[in-house]
């Protein structure tokens, strides 16, 4: 563990300004004194696209990479076409930090509101895939706009990236108490990546002798993830179907204000990047109403990513302790930074 | 209205051929009796496969291009390699008699159970696009079973096929009382076929000007289908995203026991096929658990795209007051069968 971190900050568009400060607050308020903490703020996002079209130029990017870990707050904004923000920054730092691991804990706080009926117990994690699948900007257009128009979009796979993710999820499903994971894809219509992702997870599988697995069809997994989410421990999956699923466990589990993520390279040779799952949400960007939830425990996967776990289990107990103990009247983005910086400096 | 229907019937695997009686059942009883029904069976599925390694040969697929529609069970055994049955009948039914649209209703009926707190009203139809997206068969894998393995699968999408899809739904969208279409892609990521797909909604739109629009993110859209159902109307998709989106739609909504589907080619120029949106469910076959109200409910939208309305509807409003009026006491496939067929002859 080091005694100082680098962190790169880039707060993004809308509520990203906002949430990314309450997550520095619990930062600071929760690192040991001696711990050096060094930041350095990154202006991408919607703004600087619009003042100078761009959106990641390769000198940020080389910057970037001289930190231990990014914290991010959003990406995208409506002024902005669709793709732009989202493709040219967001997808490239995936990318280029090759951030395999995608990594989404699900879990249902107390005294938290969720849609489903009966609250059943949830706690899983999703490892999805980070860097290939339908991502990977392969595809075009043809004829563009006619009538003739063709347009594809390659979905591209590797033996390579997959073993590598597969491999993450059973290291991981392996160090928790159920010890069980599930593979979702779609492999009776998506035959060659999906025989790819099946055929990779069993023989992995072969050396965690004391992993349970389990395979869904994607379809199949929404299902229980609204009937039955207890069953899931973690859930390893492509790029595509994590996006999906990881909202949907958002949703189910308390809301998007709630769902953190890492972007992890586990190999270290690239900082990872850790951000809430939600959007920028323009709509309620400056009025106060964000809830910081999300960053913060973000910023709680980051310090367990760079080896500060008490540090990290203290956000994660402040958190659970501080919705354990609201009364329900609605507080701002700052109160609730407050509020989690005072218990975890406590 | 032709006063006869010729009727293919494929029960395929599981429960297929318990729920198809008693779907035929239902139509023989809701039929007037001067409208003349004939059926021809088709064994096909993993049965027939495992003796004859065929799926669907060409001369069956003459014949049951001679019919006026399908109805078609469950498809799938576990002992038969995943995508065989899936890529080498079911969906090759799809694509060979061109059902570009996948209609599936979704509907949460009085007295149902729904995992979702506070019931929501749900009335919503999804219009899936049928014979496009990633689930053409196009791609393939490079060093297959090596650890250099590379596996692709490519999403066609052409505006032919897009704009005759949205269209349809506008079409639905126009004749229902909100008059509200909402596209679902995820055109932030999978741009070039997002893109169209949002051009040609924006475009056809213009002609529909009574129609209210939205277009929202598949991960988004997840979200709102268990917070916030009652939003939607009609929605139009992409293949896959139908897919998985349906599959939600059916757990949300008094779970996949209730949810038809039509695959459907406008045109006329080849039978549409409907069926269950469940599966063989191979572990309750014979057992006489399956619920039997997903293909009875198929059997009227059938009857709906065939002209024979009143019929439809009589088969709705008996679904209806059978599930308002049980108990809860457990009925066999047959005894819920019996009741609706007794309900739609009365
Ligand atoms: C903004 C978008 C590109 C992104 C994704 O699709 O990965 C987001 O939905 C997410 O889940 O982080
Ligand atoms: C069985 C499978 C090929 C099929 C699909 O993916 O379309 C099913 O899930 C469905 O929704 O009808």
């Amino acid at each position: 563990m080091s005694r100082s971190i680098r962190l790169a900050v880039i707060p993004g568009d809308g509520i990203g300004q906002e949430v990314v400060a309450q997550g520095l607050k619990v930062l600071t308020a929760v690192l040991p004194q001696d711990v050096k903490l060094e930041t350095k703020e990154y202006d991408l996002g919607a703004r600087r696209w619009h003042a100078t079209g761009e959106t990641l130029p390769d000198e940020e990017l080389e910057s970037l990479k001289q930190h231990d870990a990014i914290l991010l707050g959003a990406i995208g904004d409506p002024s902005v076409p669709s793709g732009v923000l989202e493709r040219g920054l967001l997808l490239k730092l995936r990318f280029a930090f090759d951030h395999f691991v995608n990594l989404r804990p699900s879990k249902l706080f107390p005294n938290t509101t969720t849609p489903l009926a009966g609250r059943p117990d949830i706690d899983f994690v999703v490892v999805r895939e980070g860097t290939e699948g339908p991502y990977t900007g392969n595809g075009g257009s043809l004829r563009t706009g006619t009538p003739a128009e063709v347009a594809t979009e390659v979905s591209l796979n590797t033996a390579y990236g997959v073993e590598r993710v597969v491999r993450d999820a059973y290291e991981r499903a392996n160090a928790r108490p159920r010890k069980k994971l599930t593979l979702v894809h779609k492999n009776n219509v998506l035959v060659y990546a999906g025989h790819m992702w099946k055929n990779i997870f069993d023989r992995v599988g072969k050396e965690y002798p004391e992993v349970t697995t389990d395979y869904l069809h994607v379809d199949a997994a929404t299902i229980f993830f609204v009937t039955q989410p207890e069953r899931f421990d973690v859930i390893v999956t492509d790029n595509l179907f994590g996006d999906i699923l990881t909202d949907l466990a958002a949703a189910v589990t308390g809301g998007i204000g709630l769902a953190a993520s890492g972007n992890i390279n586990p190999t270290g040779e690239f900082p990872s990047m850790f951000e809430p799952v939600h959007g920028s949400a323009p709509d309620i960007a400056g009025t106060g109403k964000a809830d910081p939830t999300a960053t913060i425990l973000s910023v709680s996967l980051l310090l367990r990513h760079l080896g500060f776990v008490p540090q990290a289990t203290r956000i994660e107990e402040a958190v659970a302790a501080d919705l354990e103990a609201r009364d329900g009247s609605p507080r701002s983005t700052d109160e609730i930074g407050d509020a989690l910086a005072a218990r975890v400096a406590g």
